[in-house]
């Protein structure tokens, strides 16, 4: 899965920097810190999803670089605002210095805004399938709605809002399907849309898949901040306990954390059984979300 | 003009609290913040532009709320990351806190983001005449270009590089075609697309409008800066010299930037000259933005 990873990522970087080659003023630092924090690492999770996604549907590659190029701006904006002093104050992010701290906190927030709107830059303008134009809107859409007050934003509005107080699991889904599963089900039905007709006919499926897959990412992910060290992952260890964070470990203990996690890849694999299409990639994806070390 | 732009005002804000409304989580902090960061004061110049520039080419009102209030929703939230300690610092907006006064920073830069998504769903979602659909994408495109890294975003980080060092003329009017200027032409090039082909048509012409308005909004703004009040502003006065900011006064002098404003106002009343419709409301705009008091 690692090298699936690995392929589709060096294919959305070189996307992500024609793109970033295209804006003026390359020397200044707004245009660097972009590049920075777009380019320096980061496993491309969402445009693999878009690439795979698409991909079973029969869609070419150089159709979805525009889906999985537009979401992954959106992911790299809400990483540079998410590690600013006033939020996470998180000084290292994929083992470098976050935005902020290599360059300075006006230049990371004005980067996380010009990333946010490079995304629908791309989705307007960057190539598609001519089957596909009549979903364009449709994707524009769909990348607001994940984003904003709907989904990505009111996600980590929640998360800050639940430090130092003691959440209830329906309150940590709420957070997380925002927070993290929003985009990820928008990697997924962009992926699809991109496809045309005979993705728009599969997205209820595909929505059951993401909304488990994206839940089990957050479990995975906060049962590796307590048994992985800062190193593997990039990030410092255990940064969830000293933010006071509600996380499934602390809700379900470590045990039941796991067990959700499986749970939830059972929930996404049966949503793959009713898809008439070849679904090994999914299906290898679902594994290591919750098989991951970083 | 101050009566023409409160009836339009008045509309706008029905609009954009209709669009507030329909986002969950009513009671949440950041969507508080993004009904005060929109609906508290404001002159609604750039949804002004939208409707009277659509109304001169036949369009119907209802079919111009869409641009209007998503160009509000990207100058709302540039105000509010403006605002921020980080960036301007400024504590008085409108004669009010500032978000991230009024609420926290953290809230303040999500408010930001969430905003300009919001921008994008209406675009994506509202209503237009449905001549005018073929233009929906190009007007996504239009309102990207102009908000992000090649518009208000690296106008934004030209003037926080330009401060407490002199600049240029030349220099100068880059920062405000892209700081201010792009999104006035948007707004403009916005109510000419709604309008459909009529307003594709003379979109070059309207450009020049623009340009010249958008740059006199900006002088008018600094003369504003040395001539006004505190209260009269609703924001500190004196706050660029106290920034050491480059402003026309500062490079032309006080009568050399009058006399800037009105050249730029001759330059905006050529080009409706040949415009082939009742140029009246954008003439009178424009003589507005060089008499202004605040």
């Amino acid at each position: 899965m690692l090298e699936a990873l690995s392929s589709y990522q060096q294919r959305n970087n070189a996307q992500l920097e024609s793109w970033l080659s295209q804006i003026p003023h390359q020397n200044q630092p707004l245009i660097e810190a972009m590049r920075y924090g777009l380019l320096l690492g980061g496993k491309r999770a969402r445009p693999f999803l878009v690439y795979i996604t698409g991909q079973m549907l029969g869609c070419k590659l150089e159709d979805l670089d525009t889906p999985a190029s537009a979401i992954e701006c959106i992911h790299a904006y809400s990483l540079i605002h998410d590690d600013l002093p006033a939020m996470d104050d998180d000084e290292l992010r994929r083992g470098q210095p976050t935005c902020h701290v290599k360059f300075d906190e006006a230049i990371a927030i004005l980067t996380g805004d010009a990333l946010q709107t490079l995304a629908f830059t791309i989705l307007a303008e960057g190539q598609l399938d001519p089957r596909a134009e009549a979903q364009r809107i449709t994707m524009v859409k769909v990348l607001a709605q994940a984003s904003g007050a709907n989904g990505m934003c009111i996600g980590q509005a929640l998360d800050l809002a639940a430090e130092n107080r003691q959440v209830s699991l329906q309150e940590l889904e709420e957070i997380h399907r925002n927070k993290t599963g929003a985009l990820m089900k928008c990697a997924i039905r962009l992926g699809a849309l991109a496809s045309g007709q005979k993705g728009v006919d599969i997205l209820p499926l595909l929505d059951k898949y993401a909304d488990a897959i994206g839940l089990a990412f957050q479990v995975q992910d906060d049962i590796l901040d307590i048994i992985s060290d800062t190193e593997t992952l990039g990030k410092p260890q255990g940064s969830d306990q000293e933010l006071n964070k509600s996380t499934y470990p602390a809700l379900l203990g470590l045990d039941g954390a796991i067990n959700k996690a499986h749970t939830l890849l059972d929930e996404a694999l049966q949503a793959l059984d009713a898809i008439p299409y070849n679904t090994e990639l999914l299906e290898a994806f679902a594994r290591y979300v919750i098989e991951r070390k970083n």
